[in-house]
């Protein structure tokens, strides 16, 4: 099975984007650099969010890579390759039983979700920025389960990052919080702490 | 000036507790203890809020080490000490000024989101355990500026946690995303995504 792997640059408070999409707080570095020409190496197919993909190609940044690769990208309106529509979770799931390499999601919070609904992801790569943002884009949406993962490697590089790789461990959706208990009293009780 | 820092044990998507305040998900380790106890002789002042205080005495953990500091619990409602009520940051602020050593806050993210907007925050210091909760309390709450950090440590602990200290640098009020952009607009899309 190809690995499915979910990474993005993030704050410290789990945003991928400020809340006008802005990511000039990202930190570019030899170190980031090497760590993704290594990545690149091992995959051959993009999964995208169809706003990641809108983003990027008016950004011009990290399409270079992209062209040599299989490119999908999740919209509910476009049909005609590189779009694909329908459930992301079976169409991921059925990618990965097809032969080649690995898999890397591009895309904010909503496509990860279905993602990690589906079981589709197996690995989680962050680049975590030291700044809390406050405000912005998601990188972890509830995928209405908990998650348990395993540390791959964890390592500080430059420009105060710390770099995380996570293998997905298990997905427990019949012990989930959401799924076993009296949620809706819960979470009013805590949001009114 | 004493050091004020926040500190929790939280997990990758940036929850202190489930939806149901359980944490049962946390991994104690020596390599916790030994932090903490490292941790405990740097302070002699814990700032609370009265959920975390009141969930730390049902629970009986922590509140062995507590009692040889001063406490300070802020309550809307109690003003009988340990409770002392008024505004957070004007309060820690304060007691930065008077002699001793470190302040710890022990919080869920109301007091330290009050804190952070105050100016009042030294340091963060994170435990991040390896799981996706979905949902619960949240670690960071926006306080209203974005906050420039510096990793001081990063290192992988036991039971696949990472643990990390950052330091505050500065917190820009002044050219925040919230503070300097058309934000209803840009939120609006961002969440329509």
């Amino acid at each position: 099975m190809r690995i499915v792997t979910y990474g993005a640059a993030c704050s410290l408070d789990g945003f991928i984007a400020d809340s006008d999409g802005g990511v000039e707080w990202l930190h570019m570095s030899r170190d980031v650099q090497a760590i993704l020409a290594e990545y690149w190496a091992t995959i051959d197919t993009l999964v995208w969010g169809r706003k990641t993909w809108d983003f990027a190609a008016s950004h011009g940044g990290g399409m270079a890579e992209s062209r040599s690769m299989r490119n999908y990208v999740f919209s509910r309106t476009l049909t005609t390759a590189p779009f694909v529509s329908g459930d992301p979770g079976a169409f991921v799931n059925d990618l990965k039983r097809q032969p080649g390499k690995g898999i890397c999601v591009m895309s904010g919070g909503h496509l990860a979700q279905a993602l990690f609904a589906a079981d589709a992801i197996d690995e989680v790569g962050l680049n975590i920025h030291p700044v809390l943002l406050g405000t912005g884009v998601p990188l972890f949406r509830d995928s209405g389960k908990r998650i348990a993962l395993e540390r791959k490697e964890v390592k500080a590089i430059a420009g105060g990052c710390v770099y995380a790789i996570y293998r997905v461990r298990t997905s427990h959706s019949g012990t989930s919080s959401r799924a076993t208990t009296g949620r809706g009293k819960s979470r009013a009780r805590r949001r009114g702490e």
